[in-house]
């Protein structure tokens, strides 16, 4: 098993290897600087991760790991306009939109959107593309219910917005992998709280969300819950889920 | 051979029967309502038409059909903001983002997207799916020259804007009637030709792009050559072609 940091690192070169499509011209530039934001890569590496432990290769499962990596930059992109969140920021660098113009990140945002969906096609079987475009959709939901607080149910919202691509690098780990669909009721609750644990942390470091509702303390004590019982649902496994396990640690005491 | 406006017809039956992923929840709105335009649905009525024109069956052509309706309206809903056209109207109705204001435009064009690649992605082939991405980057890189205005060539820019989607039109339709990559030469030259022959056509009509460069004469004089070498490669083509030469005559003299 390889251990959080190299599968990050892994990740990491094979991004900075990707080949876009050829035709986008200097849209490219855009795209490679959404992409090269020194983010976590968490949502790759756990698909790696999760590949890994159910006996499939890492280099079998880097284009999924890798698809959903720019499904989620492309929201990000989008998230940054003015038309959404209007963010100037994104981890100490400008935005995108602020790097390059409203119009060449939204087209970027697209683009991203697009070439995810084609290297999720490179695999023989639809799985991985299939699983990607729900995830993408489900996403997409939770971000209208985010900007219109329509129905608004904080967890639903969650559970839509941050945690379907999480669900989803489980999901395409044991797609790679070839985990049946009838093995795979642990792994896609582990999922769930993985999601969960990240956007509750994520809530306690802004200040916002559960920790509005919670308060400080009560955020907190729901992040080690969920960590908990991500833990036990790993403990339900029969394979060596040390890597993810030493990942649901890394989230659970993150700090930016 | 059904005629082409019981194929637009089929079409729009389709579409207004399709069924979005239920966590887009009150966003589906905005999706139907850019869909709903009225649009003449050229390019899912040209690939119906190719499909059946090479022995394929039209209701298995109709997700690929509609698939490129839906990145065809992607496209718009995207284009019609503020941060690239700022267009307030599309076909006389306040477009999209004047509707349902700009962050659920932009998220309604991402949905329309995922949306077309699920539906690409329900055929055994992998093919649809992977050719409609693939156009669709295409595209995207013809909306980037177009607002960058870098490198750009005229016939390259719409080659790409415009023409990608044509010949994906075509594409489709060859791809659902299973016709080898070997009998494939003079469709998509025809794609190529068609595509062109929007383009022209339209810049007669908005008075810009071509008929900027040639004057309306010329511009006139263009289209009706592009028409004739489209008619030309459907001679070529040893099966009954006589819907798609009725489009390429509907195309030739369209008004609006």
């Amino acid at each position: 098993m390889r251990p959080a940091d190299e599968l990050r690192d892994t990740v990491e070169a094979y991004l900075g290897s990707l080949r876009f499509a050829r035709e986008l011209g200097g849209l490219e530039q855009a795209l490679r600087y959404s992409l090269e934001s020194g983010g976590k890569r968490v949502r790759p590496v756990l698909c790696l991760a999760v590949a890994e432990a159910c006996g499939g290769r890492v280099e079998d499962a880097l284009p999924a790991a890798a698809a959903l990596e720019l499904v989620h930059t492309f929201s990000l992109v989008h998230d940054d306009l003015p038309a959404l969140d209007d963010d100037a920021e994104r981890r100490g660098r400008p935005s995108t939109h602020v790097a390059f113009g409203d119009g060449v990140a939204l087209l970027a945002g697209d683009a991203l959107l697009a070439e995810a969906l084609r290297l999720a096609l490179t695999y023989e079987s639809d799985d991985v593309a299939r699983d990607l475009a729900e995830a993408t959709l489900g996403m997409i939901g939770g971000q209208y219910r985010d900007i219109t607080g329509d129905d608004v149910d904080l967890d639903e919202l969650h559970r839509l917005k941050t945690g379907r691509l999480f669900v989803a690098a489980i999901r395409l780990g044991l797609d790679v992998a070839g985990v049946p669909e009838t093995e795979r009721g642990a792994w896609l609750v582990f999922g769930e709280d993985v999601g969960l644990l990240f956007q509750v942390v994520d809530d306690l470091l802004d200040g916002d969300g559960y920790a509005e509702r919670l308060g400080h303390e009560g955020t907190s004590r729901l992040a080690d819950e969920v960590a908990d019982r991500a833990r036990a649902r790993l403990d339900e496994l029969t394979v060596d889920t040390s890597v993810l396990r030493q990942l649901v640690g890394a989230l659970a005491v993150r700090t930016g």
